[in-house]
């Protein structure tokens, strides 16, 4: 039994704690009876998930004297739409919810955002706890209070910025998480070593086959650091105009990968890892930073598991794509570069032509 | 010309201001230039609104350099749902509006709650402008935030706290305003004296012929003080836990009126001037206030050309559908009551049979 790991994150009248641990969900009930303002409890979560710790989750709370309603959405980032978000609506005022009802997203990063979103709206707002069961949400989902759903015509695009009362992070839940999602969720990982902190790069080039083999003890600190990291940059920016941007390291590469490849050939985080090593060679080649850069990079990632070729496409597909990503300012696209290990910039003007000649040495065969 | 009258709100960082004049819609654009963070307007109106003063608005942005984007809104609170909203994010969408994409609300609440509501939710939250043009919407959304949809089991179950940039309200616009709109408008704004401002209730008494003529000196003070009085009651509270309890006062009978006599046949307006006759004589029962208070206020509703008797159902009637209203807690009905004209006070316990004998006594034949 690990013990469990608490990260103040300090958001003035909105701060919370996220707890990382394992073992945590049996005692959620406890855990939340003090941050509760009433005593009804809906839990939103999904149909691959239910299954797995619907039932330990609603026992721990209604052993802790929470009347607790269950909400089960169909699984999938097709569904994070209005029709899907109008259930959890639709659920909590047939079951008469009040101001004092706590919503808890049981999930990965679409229930996490679609409870967090029902949170926000309605009555015009009530309290949410995150308990993300997926790598990729405990590392990006549990810091910076984004939620909502999206549009036909676009991801993301409707929503608000509504913070958890807590996050808590059960690192067991990982064992049932298939591997290629454990490996995606580890490049969002590296991508935080890589950004922000050395030491944790380093960190996690030593003891790779520990955190692929779900040791407690090495994932609990990991995930601290990311969430820290990640609080770090967002404090500095809450609204994203300036810092909060590094953290789309590797997705500008990696949004343009994800629509060539056509959507969900790829996953997010292999994207993001392939993302990375283009923008670290594209930073070595405009001399930001050293050859061993790019090197270290590729050498995790392939260690890792995770894609080290991108899709066959003219590289100028790949500028048509970014062109039209919705980071584009001003027509220029803003790329996030590496100056070091553990030190991400933004540049704009990049050349187009060398940008494809980085794509160009990178393509699979 | 009557001088425009401005209105600061202090919220903080969430600061504005009310401006209060006639003939403001003209230079719409001018006013909206220096708060603006870009150029481009999307100006929401409904398909009433939109023929007497769209063009007025549409103009006098373009006049003043923005970009001009208008989303008309089929009329009615009908309307006000999911699906009306998304023609909003459709539209914005469509037109690749921006963070920076200022909204305009022009018409009464029911496009004002969802258009500040668009605001909040379309990329986590754009700034948004209210120019009310119902005397109803001038006096109670100018101030207090809220917006939101109705869900098919309830009103305003879905929404947020957004504040608008600005609120500009133009007297002249309720010139084309049915008659019967502007006095289910007169009940709100006699109800703000009633409850907080002695003054104004006397105010309102003398100078009633002028304030229905709807003369711009009168009017654009009047609705000063409204707005002025329902900001001192929410900054007190703004999350409607107590002060802001008693801006209901003359809703507890008036919903049961509108929901005994069907919904649309009694004017929300209508219905709460007929509800504050029946608080005021149920305070005097109950020995809160002297007999001059609800004669001064049935006379006043009367001389304002408002309903003075109740529909016509049991008393028992009235008293079931005020127990399965919202603001029940605990089983128990919360009445705003008067100790005096200008001095309202919460209170729950009240008996029955007393509520019961106030309601037939007020019966229509």
């Amino acid at each position: 039994m690990t013990r469990t790991t608490i990260l103040p994150l300090d958001l003035g009248e909105r701060s919370y704690e996220i707890h990382i641990g394992s073992g945590l969900l049996d005692h959620l009930g406890t855990d939340l009876r003090p941050l509760a303002r009433g005593r009804q409890v809906a839990v939103v979560t999904n149909d691959t998930v239910a299954p797995l710790y619907l039932e330990r989750v609603t026992t721990s709370l209604a052993g802790a004297g929470f009347s607790v309603l269950s909400i089960e959405l169909p699984d999938g980032e097709d569904h994070k739409d209005w029709t899907t978000l109008n259930r959890i609506f639709d659920a909590l005022i047939a079951q008469r919810c009040e101001r004092t009802t706590l919503l808890v997203a049981l999930g990965g990063g679409v229930v996490g955002d679609m409870t967090g979103f029902a949170a926000a709206a309605f009555l015009r707002g009530v309290d949410f706890v995150q308990v993300p069961t997926t790598l990729l949400s405990q590392v990006d989902a549990s810091v910076g209070g984004k939620t909502g759903i999206n549009h036909p015509l676009g991801k993301n695009l409707i929503g608000a910025f509504h913070q958890p009362r807590r996050v808590i992070i059960d690192v067991t839940t990982l064992a049932t998480l298939p591997r290629r999602e454990i490996l995606a969720g580890l490049a969002e990982v590296i991508k935080h070593g890589l950004l922000r902190d050395a030491d944790l790069f380093q960190h996690i080039e030593e003891h790779l086959d520990a955190l692929l083999a779900l040791d407690p003890a090495m994932l609990v600190p990991v995930i601290r650091d990311c969430c820290a990291i990640k609080a770090r940059v967002v404090s500095a920016d809450e609204r994203e105009s300036g810092q909060r941007a590094l953290l789309n390291l590797g997705h500008t590469f990696g949004h343009a990968i994800e629509t060539l490849a056509g959507y969900g050939n790829w996953l997010h985080g292999e994207a993001v890892g392939m993302g990375m090593i283009l923008a670290a060679d594209l930073s070595r080649r405009l001399g930001l930073c050293a050859d061993a850069v790019p090197q270290r990079v590729i050498r995790l990632i392939e260690r890792s598991g995770l894609p080290t070729r991108a899709p066959r496409h003219p590289p100028q597909a790949y500028l048509d794509a970014m062109g039209r990503d919705k980071k584009v300012e001003g027509g220029q696209v803003r790329f996030v570069l590496l100056e070091r290990i553990g030190q991400a910039v933004l540049r704009k003007g990049v050349d187009p032509a060398l940008v494809a000649a980085t794509v160009a040495d990178h393509l699979a065969d």
